[in-house]
Protein backbone atom coordinates (compact mmCIF):
# COMPACT_ATOMS: atom_id res chain seq x y z
CA UNK A 1 0.00 0.00 0.00
CA UNK A 2 3.05 2.42 0.29
CA UNK A 3 5.35 0.93 -2.20
CA UNK A 4 6.18 4.74 -2.84
CA UNK A 5 8.06 3.37 -6.49
CA UNK A 6 4.46 2.62 -7.60
CA UNK A 7 3.15 5.94 -7.36
CA UNK A 8 5.55 6.96 -10.37
CA UNK A 9 3.31 6.31 -13.04
CA UNK A 10 0.35 7.72 -11.36
CA UNK A 11 -1.32 10.70 -12.99
CA UNK A 12 -3.71 12.63 -12.15
CA UNK A 13 -6.04 14.90 -13.96
CA UNK A 14 -7.42 17.06 -11.35
CA UNK A 15 -8.96 19.88 -13.36
CA UNK A 16 -10.27 17.72 -16.20
CA UNK A 17 -7.30 19.06 -18.16
CA UNK A 18 -5.59 16.40 -20.37
CA UNK A 19 -2.81 18.57 -21.07
CA UNK A 20 -1.65 18.88 -17.93
CA UNK A 21 0.72 17.09 -16.42
CA UNK A 22 0.03 16.59 -12.41
CA UNK A 23 2.35 14.16 -10.78
CA UNK A 24 1.16 13.19 -7.49
CA UNK A 25 3.48 13.18 -5.06
CA UNK A 26 4.04 10.17 -3.52
CA UNK A 27 2.27 9.94 0.16
CA UNK A 28 2.05 7.06 1.83
CA UNK A 29 -1.57 8.38 3.31
CA UNK A 30 -2.82 9.26 0.41
CA UNK A 31 -3.20 6.56 -2.21
CA UNK A 32 -5.99 4.38 -2.85
CA UNK A 33 -7.68 6.44 -0.43
CA UNK A 34 -11.11 6.86 -2.70
CA UNK A 35 -11.45 3.81 -3.20
CA UNK A 36 -10.34 3.04 1.17
CA UNK A 37 -12.80 5.13 2.08
CA UNK A 38 -15.53 3.61 -0.35
CA UNK A 39 -14.72 0.14 1.47
CA UNK A 40 -15.08 1.39 4.70
CA UNK A 41 -17.98 3.03 3.91
CA UNK A 42 -19.59 -0.16 2.77
CA UNK A 43 -18.55 -2.03 5.35
CA UNK A 44 -19.86 0.03 7.91
CA UNK A 45 -23.03 -0.29 6.10
CA UNK A 46 -22.75 -3.80 6.33
CA UNK A 47 -22.17 -3.92 9.89
CA UNK A 48 -24.96 -1.61 10.76
CA UNK A 49 -27.24 -3.82 9.30
CA UNK A 50 -25.71 -6.62 10.74
CA UNK A 51 -24.83 -8.25 7.23
CA UNK A 52 -21.38 -8.77 7.72
CA UNK A 53 -18.31 -7.97 9.66
CA UNK A 54 -15.63 -7.14 7.74
CA UNK A 55 -12.87 -4.55 8.68
CA UNK A 56 -9.76 -3.03 7.48
CA UNK A 57 -6.95 -4.05 8.91
CA UNK A 58 -5.31 -0.57 10.46
CA UNK A 59 -1.78 0.20 8.44
CA UNK A 60 1.38 -2.01 10.18
CA UNK A 61 3.80 0.52 11.13
CA UNK A 62 7.02 -0.32 13.32
CA UNK A 63 7.04 1.77 16.07
CA UNK A 64 10.80 2.72 17.28
CA UNK A 65 9.94 5.83 19.98
CA UNK A 66 7.27 6.65 22.32
CA UNK A 67 6.43 9.71 24.27
CA UNK A 68 4.30 9.77 27.41
CA UNK A 69 4.03 12.92 28.21
CA UNK A 70 2.10 13.71 31.93
CA UNK A 71 -1.42 13.95 31.97
CA UNK A 72 -2.32 13.52 27.83
CA UNK A 73 -1.69 10.93 25.72
CA UNK A 74 1.04 8.88 24.66
CA UNK A 75 2.53 10.10 21.29
CA UNK A 76 4.70 8.15 18.93
CA UNK A 77 7.22 10.20 17.83
CA UNK A 78 9.24 7.92 15.38
CA UNK A 79 7.78 5.30 13.23
CA UNK A 80 7.78 3.50 9.56
CA UNK A 81 5.53 1.73 7.27
CA UNK A 82 6.36 -1.93 7.51
CA UNK A 83 5.35 -4.47 4.49
CA UNK A 84 1.71 -5.74 5.12
CA UNK A 85 1.99 -9.66 5.35
CA UNK A 86 -1.35 -9.97 5.05
CA UNK A 87 -3.98 -8.30 3.20
CA UNK A 88 -5.90 -5.33 3.99
CA UNK A 89 -9.59 -6.64 4.23
CA UNK A 90 -10.80 -9.74 6.36
CA UNK A 91 -13.96 -10.66 8.41
CA UNK A 92 -16.84 -13.17 8.12
CA UNK A 93 -20.25 -13.35 5.83
CA UNK A 94 -23.08 -15.85 6.35
CA UNK A 95 -20.17 -17.85 8.47
CA UNK A 96 -17.76 -17.72 5.29
CA UNK A 97 -14.38 -16.46 5.80
CA UNK A 98 -13.97 -13.46 3.92
CA UNK A 99 -10.39 -12.17 2.60
CA UNK A 100 -9.30 -9.45 -0.04
CA UNK A 101 -6.94 -6.90 -0.87
CA UNK A 102 -8.12 -3.72 -2.88
CA UNK A 103 -5.93 -1.81 -5.16
CA UNK A 104 -6.13 1.36 -6.95
CA UNK A 105 -4.65 1.51 -10.69
CA UNK A 106 -4.17 4.82 -12.31
CA UNK A 107 -2.96 3.25 -15.60
CA UNK A 108 -5.50 3.50 -18.22
CA UNK A 109 -4.07 0.26 -20.02
CA UNK A 110 -2.55 -2.26 -17.53
CA UNK A 111 -3.06 -2.88 -13.91
CA UNK A 112 0.98 -3.13 -12.12
CA UNK A 113 1.63 -6.85 -10.90
CA UNK A 114 4.13 -4.77 -8.05
CA UNK A 115 0.90 -3.25 -6.73
CA UNK A 116 0.21 -6.49 -5.37
CA UNK A 117 2.82 -7.78 -2.90
CA UNK A 118 4.18 -11.84 -3.60
CA UNK A 119 3.37 -12.51 0.11
CA UNK A 120 -0.26 -11.31 -0.44
CA UNK A 121 -1.01 -13.38 -3.11
CA UNK A 122 0.41 -16.62 -1.23
CA UNK A 123 -2.20 -15.39 1.67
CA UNK A 124 -4.94 -15.29 -0.58
CA UNK A 125 -3.69 -18.95 -1.97
CA UNK A 126 -3.80 -20.06 1.38
CA UNK A 127 -7.19 -18.62 2.49
CA UNK A 128 -8.17 -20.67 -0.41
CA UNK A 129 -6.91 -24.11 0.68
CA UNK A 130 -8.51 -23.39 3.87
CA UNK A 131 -12.01 -23.23 2.65
CA UNK A 132 -12.59 -19.14 2.50
CA UNK A 133 -13.43 -16.83 0.42
CA UNK A 134 -10.76 -14.65 -1.21
CA UNK A 135 -10.40 -11.99 -3.95
CA UNK A 136 -9.23 -8.30 -5.05
CA UNK A 137 -11.41 -5.16 -5.86
CA UNK A 138 -9.15 -3.50 -8.55
CA UNK A 139 -10.77 0.27 -9.05
CA UNK A 140 -9.58 1.89 -12.96
CA UNK A 141 -9.46 5.07 -11.71
CA UNK A 142 -9.88 6.98 -15.53
CA UNK A 143 -12.47 4.19 -16.31
CA UNK A 144 -14.51 4.61 -12.97
CA UNK A 145 -14.65 0.89 -12.64
CA UNK A 146 -14.20 -1.39 -10.13
CA UNK A 147 -13.68 -4.90 -10.75
CA UNK A 148 -13.87 -8.23 -8.50
CA UNK A 149 -11.63 -10.89 -9.41
CA UNK A 150 -11.42 -14.19 -7.93
CA UNK A 151 -7.98 -15.11 -6.03
CA UNK A 152 -7.52 -17.90 -8.07
CA UNK A 153 -7.65 -16.20 -11.29
CA UNK A 154 -5.42 -13.70 -9.87
CA UNK A 155 -3.32 -16.20 -8.51
CA UNK A 156 -3.76 -17.98 -12.00
CA UNK A 157 -2.47 -15.18 -13.68
CA UNK A 158 0.18 -13.94 -11.65
CA UNK A 159 1.95 -17.68 -11.55
CA UNK A 160 1.74 -17.88 -15.19
CA UNK A 161 3.88 -14.42 -15.18
CA UNK A 162 4.08 -13.77 -18.67
CA UNK A 163 4.11 -10.08 -18.02
CA UNK A 164 4.55 -7.51 -15.47
CA UNK A 165 1.03 -5.88 -15.59
CA UNK A 166 -2.61 -7.42 -15.79
CA UNK A 167 -3.93 -5.37 -19.07
CA UNK A 168 -7.41 -4.37 -18.63
CA UNK A 169 -9.20 -6.46 -21.04
CA UNK A 170 -7.99 -9.27 -19.32
CA UNK A 171 -10.56 -7.63 -15.74
CA UNK A 172 -13.11 -7.60 -18.57
CA UNK A 173 -13.31 -10.94 -19.54
CA UNK A 174 -12.36 -12.48 -15.71
CA UNK A 175 -13.65 -10.40 -13.48
CA UNK A 176 -17.46 -8.86 -12.02
CA UNK A 177 -18.17 -5.40 -12.03
CA UNK A 178 -18.95 -4.19 -8.49
CA UNK A 179 -22.42 -2.21 -8.48
CA UNK A 180 -22.29 1.15 -6.76
CA UNK A 181 -24.84 3.21 -4.48
CA UNK A 182 -24.73 6.00 -2.54
CA UNK A 183 -24.70 3.53 1.09
CA UNK A 184 -22.39 1.18 -0.17
CA UNK A 185 -20.42 2.69 -2.80
CA UNK A 186 -18.77 -0.75 -3.41
CA UNK A 187 -21.08 -3.37 -2.91
CA UNK A 188 -19.17 -6.59 -3.23
CA UNK A 189 -21.13 -8.29 -1.36
CA UNK A 190 -23.48 -8.73 -4.86
CA UNK A 191 -20.75 -10.32 -6.38
CA UNK A 192 -19.83 -12.62 -3.75
CA UNK A 193 -23.74 -13.83 -2.94
CA UNK A 194 -23.77 -14.30 -6.92
CA UNK A 195 -20.39 -16.32 -6.90
CA UNK A 196 -20.79 -18.34 -4.13
CA UNK A 197 -23.91 -18.20 -2.13
CA UNK A 198 -26.40 -18.53 -5.15
CA UNK A 199 -28.17 -21.77 -6.72
CA UNK A 200 -25.64 -21.73 -9.48
CA UNK A 201 -22.58 -22.47 -6.59
CA UNK A 202 -19.50 -21.37 -7.24
CA UNK A 203 -19.99 -21.06 -11.28
CA UNK A 204 -20.30 -17.33 -12.01
CA UNK A 205 -22.84 -16.24 -14.32
CA UNK A 206 -22.46 -13.27 -16.61
CA UNK A 207 -18.82 -13.37 -17.56
CA UNK B 1 -15.52 -33.04 26.11
CA UNK B 2 -14.56 -29.74 27.71
CA UNK B 3 -13.61 -31.64 30.91
CA UNK B 4 -11.46 -28.58 32.93
CA UNK B 5 -11.72 -30.12 35.95
CA UNK B 6 -8.27 -32.38 35.57
CA UNK B 7 -6.87 -29.33 35.18
CA UNK B 8 -7.96 -26.68 37.02
CA UNK B 9 -5.16 -27.68 39.56
CA UNK B 10 -2.56 -26.89 37.25
CA UNK B 11 -1.01 -23.80 39.35
CA UNK B 12 2.21 -22.72 38.15
CA UNK B 13 4.82 -21.20 40.56
CA UNK B 14 7.73 -20.07 38.74
CA UNK B 15 10.45 -19.87 41.34
CA UNK B 16 8.59 -22.53 43.82
CA UNK B 17 8.39 -19.91 45.64
CA UNK B 18 4.41 -19.58 46.74
CA UNK B 19 5.34 -16.48 49.47
CA UNK B 20 6.87 -14.12 47.12
CA UNK B 21 4.79 -11.45 45.66
CA UNK B 22 6.11 -9.83 42.59
CA UNK B 23 4.26 -6.91 41.23
CA UNK B 24 4.41 -6.81 37.73
CA UNK B 25 4.59 -2.87 36.43
CA UNK B 26 2.05 -1.66 33.72
CA UNK B 27 3.34 -0.05 31.06
CA UNK B 28 1.40 -0.01 27.76
CA UNK B 29 4.54 -0.77 25.33
CA UNK B 30 5.83 -3.45 27.41
CA UNK B 31 2.09 -4.98 28.48
CA UNK B 32 1.08 -7.85 27.29
CA UNK B 33 3.64 -8.24 25.32
CA UNK B 34 5.09 -11.83 26.41
CA UNK B 35 1.59 -13.49 25.86
CA UNK B 36 1.41 -11.45 22.13
CA UNK B 37 4.80 -12.84 21.21
CA UNK B 38 4.04 -16.25 22.17
CA UNK B 39 0.82 -16.21 20.47
CA UNK B 40 2.73 -14.65 17.11
CA UNK B 41 4.95 -18.12 17.26
CA UNK B 42 2.12 -19.93 17.96
CA UNK B 43 0.28 -18.43 14.76
CA UNK B 44 3.68 -18.58 12.68
CA UNK B 45 4.11 -22.64 13.46
CA UNK B 46 0.16 -23.17 12.59
CA UNK B 47 0.72 -21.35 9.38
CA UNK B 48 4.14 -22.97 8.31
CA UNK B 49 2.70 -26.54 9.12
CA UNK B 50 -0.28 -24.90 7.06
CA UNK B 51 -3.08 -25.37 9.70
CA UNK B 52 -4.46 -22.18 10.04
CA UNK B 53 -4.09 -18.43 9.03
CA UNK B 54 -4.58 -16.74 11.96
CA UNK B 55 -2.58 -13.02 12.26
CA UNK B 56 -2.49 -10.46 14.82
CA UNK B 57 -4.07 -7.34 13.12
CA UNK B 58 -1.52 -4.23 13.44
CA UNK B 59 -1.64 -1.97 15.96
CA UNK B 60 -3.77 0.78 15.09
CA UNK B 61 -2.36 4.15 14.94
CA UNK B 62 -3.93 7.30 13.77
CA UNK B 63 -0.75 8.84 11.63
CA UNK B 64 -0.55 12.68 11.38
CA UNK B 65 2.73 13.55 10.34
CA UNK B 66 5.36 11.92 8.11
CA UNK B 67 8.72 12.87 6.11
CA UNK B 68 9.52 11.72 3.31
CA UNK B 69 13.19 12.46 3.49
CA UNK B 70 14.48 12.07 -0.42
CA UNK B 71 15.85 8.05 -0.85
CA UNK B 72 15.03 7.28 2.38
CA UNK B 73 12.23 5.57 3.80
CA UNK B 74 9.07 7.75 4.85
CA UNK B 75 9.31 8.53 8.82
CA UNK B 76 6.09 9.10 11.26
CA UNK B 77 7.20 11.83 12.67
CA UNK B 78 3.96 11.97 14.78
CA UNK B 79 1.28 9.88 15.64
CA UNK B 80 -1.31 8.47 18.17
CA UNK B 81 -2.55 5.03 19.77
CA UNK B 82 -6.08 4.42 18.62
CA UNK B 83 -8.48 2.59 20.66
CA UNK B 84 -8.85 -0.81 18.75
CA UNK B 85 -12.58 -1.13 17.36
CA UNK B 86 -12.13 -4.93 16.84
CA UNK B 87 -9.90 -7.51 18.19
CA UNK B 88 -6.66 -8.32 17.97
CA UNK B 89 -6.50 -11.81 16.44
CA UNK B 90 -8.61 -13.27 13.71
CA UNK B 91 -8.46 -15.58 10.49
CA UNK B 92 -9.25 -18.77 8.87
CA UNK B 93 -9.48 -22.95 10.60
CA UNK B 94 -10.83 -26.07 8.80
CA UNK B 95 -13.18 -23.26 7.34
CA UNK B 96 -14.14 -21.69 10.09
CA UNK B 97 -13.88 -17.86 10.91
CA UNK B 98 -11.65 -17.71 14.33
CA UNK B 99 -11.93 -14.31 16.30
CA UNK B 100 -10.29 -13.58 19.54
CA UNK B 101 -8.73 -11.01 21.84
CA UNK B 102 -6.12 -11.98 23.99
CA UNK B 103 -4.92 -10.05 27.52
CA UNK B 104 -2.55 -10.76 30.59
CA UNK B 105 -4.22 -10.09 33.68
CA UNK B 106 -1.05 -9.18 36.62
CA UNK B 107 -3.55 -9.62 39.36
CA UNK B 108 -3.36 -12.98 41.84
CA UNK B 109 -7.39 -12.49 42.09
CA UNK B 110 -9.44 -11.55 39.61
CA UNK B 111 -9.04 -9.58 35.87
CA UNK B 112 -10.39 -6.55 35.29
CA UNK B 113 -12.68 -6.07 32.69
CA UNK B 114 -11.56 -2.34 32.18
CA UNK B 115 -8.81 -4.46 29.94
CA UNK B 116 -11.64 -5.44 27.16
CA UNK B 117 -12.97 -2.49 25.52
CA UNK B 118 -16.87 -2.70 25.46
CA UNK B 119 -16.99 -2.62 21.60
CA UNK B 120 -14.55 -5.49 21.11
CA UNK B 121 -17.26 -7.79 23.64
CA UNK B 122 -19.57 -6.48 20.66
CA UNK B 123 -17.55 -7.37 18.45
CA UNK B 124 -17.24 -11.13 19.65
CA UNK B 125 -21.07 -11.08 19.66
CA UNK B 126 -21.33 -10.15 16.34
CA UNK B 127 -18.92 -13.03 14.67
CA UNK B 128 -20.64 -15.63 17.12
CA UNK B 129 -23.73 -14.12 15.68
CA UNK B 130 -22.67 -14.61 12.18
CA UNK B 131 -21.47 -18.00 12.53
CA UNK B 132 -18.05 -17.66 13.41
CA UNK B 133 -15.84 -19.33 16.46
CA UNK B 134 -14.77 -16.67 18.92
CA UNK B 135 -13.07 -16.68 22.71
CA UNK B 136 -10.78 -14.99 24.34
CA UNK B 137 -7.56 -15.89 25.72
CA UNK B 138 -6.67 -14.60 29.22
CA UNK B 139 -2.78 -15.14 30.62
CA UNK B 140 -2.81 -15.53 34.76
CA UNK B 141 0.86 -14.27 34.74
CA UNK B 142 1.10 -14.49 38.75
CA UNK B 143 -0.22 -18.30 37.89
CA UNK B 144 1.55 -19.17 34.68
CA UNK B 145 -1.73 -19.95 32.82
CA UNK B 146 -3.26 -19.44 29.99
CA UNK B 147 -6.91 -19.63 29.82
CA UNK B 148 -9.39 -20.23 27.09
CA UNK B 149 -13.17 -18.59 27.21
CA UNK B 150 -15.68 -18.94 25.21
CA UNK B 151 -16.57 -15.39 23.60
CA UNK B 152 -20.23 -16.85 24.27
CA UNK B 153 -19.38 -17.00 28.65
CA UNK B 154 -17.53 -13.92 28.94
CA UNK B 155 -20.45 -12.02 26.88
CA UNK B 156 -22.90 -13.78 29.49
CA UNK B 157 -20.14 -12.60 32.56
CA UNK B 158 -19.96 -8.87 31.40
CA UNK B 159 -23.77 -8.23 30.42
CA UNK B 160 -24.94 -9.46 34.11
CA UNK B 161 -22.16 -6.85 35.21
CA UNK B 162 -22.14 -8.15 38.83
CA UNK B 163 -18.79 -6.80 39.38
CA UNK B 164 -16.10 -5.25 37.68
CA UNK B 165 -13.49 -7.69 37.36
CA UNK B 166 -13.80 -11.69 37.00
CA UNK B 167 -12.24 -13.49 39.85
CA UNK B 168 -9.54 -16.37 39.14
CA UNK B 169 -12.24 -19.36 40.28
CA UNK B 170 -14.65 -18.53 37.44
CA UNK B 171 -11.96 -18.94 34.99
CA UNK B 172 -11.66 -22.17 36.65
CA UNK B 173 -14.82 -23.10 36.32
CA UNK B 174 -15.68 -21.57 32.94
CA UNK B 175 -12.68 -22.13 30.85
CA UNK B 176 -10.10 -23.93 29.79
CA UNK B 177 -6.50 -24.29 30.11
CA UNK B 178 -4.25 -23.82 27.19
CA UNK B 179 -1.94 -26.46 26.27
CA UNK B 180 2.03 -24.59 25.86
CA UNK B 181 4.93 -26.52 24.41
CA UNK B 182 8.31 -24.86 22.85
CA UNK B 183 7.23 -24.46 19.02
CA UNK B 184 3.58 -23.68 20.77
CA UNK B 185 3.57 -21.64 23.66
CA UNK B 186 -0.45 -20.97 23.31
CA UNK B 187 -2.04 -24.09 21.19
CA UNK B 188 -5.40 -22.69 21.60
CA UNK B 189 -6.64 -25.00 18.53
CA UNK B 190 -6.12 -27.63 20.65
CA UNK B 191 -9.11 -26.46 22.63
CA UNK B 192 -10.86 -24.95 19.06
CA UNK B 193 -10.55 -28.70 18.52
CA UNK B 194 -12.10 -29.86 21.40
CA UNK B 195 -15.13 -27.94 21.22
CA UNK B 196 -15.78 -27.11 18.26
CA UNK B 197 -14.50 -29.86 15.92
CA UNK B 198 -14.79 -33.43 18.52
CA UNK B 199 -17.35 -35.87 17.70
CA UNK B 200 -19.18 -34.59 20.84
CA UNK B 201 -19.77 -31.45 18.20
CA UNK B 202 -20.92 -28.27 20.03
CA UNK B 203 -22.50 -29.59 23.34
CA UNK B 204 -19.99 -29.69 26.08
CA UNK B 205 -19.83 -32.22 28.57
CA UNK B 206 -18.67 -31.58 32.30
CA UNK B 207 -20.53 -28.38 32.95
Amino acid sequence: MYNINGESAMVNYPNGKKSTWTVRTASAGGRGMALEKDINTTNDSYLSDDLAVIHKKPTPVTIVKVDYPQRSAAKITEAYFKIPSTTDYNGIYKGKYIDFEAKECASRTSFPLKSIHMHQIRHLESVLRHGGIAFVIVRWVEYDETWFVEADRMIAFVDRAERRSIPHEWFVQNGALIPSSYIRPVDYLKIVDRLYFSKGGTTPDGR
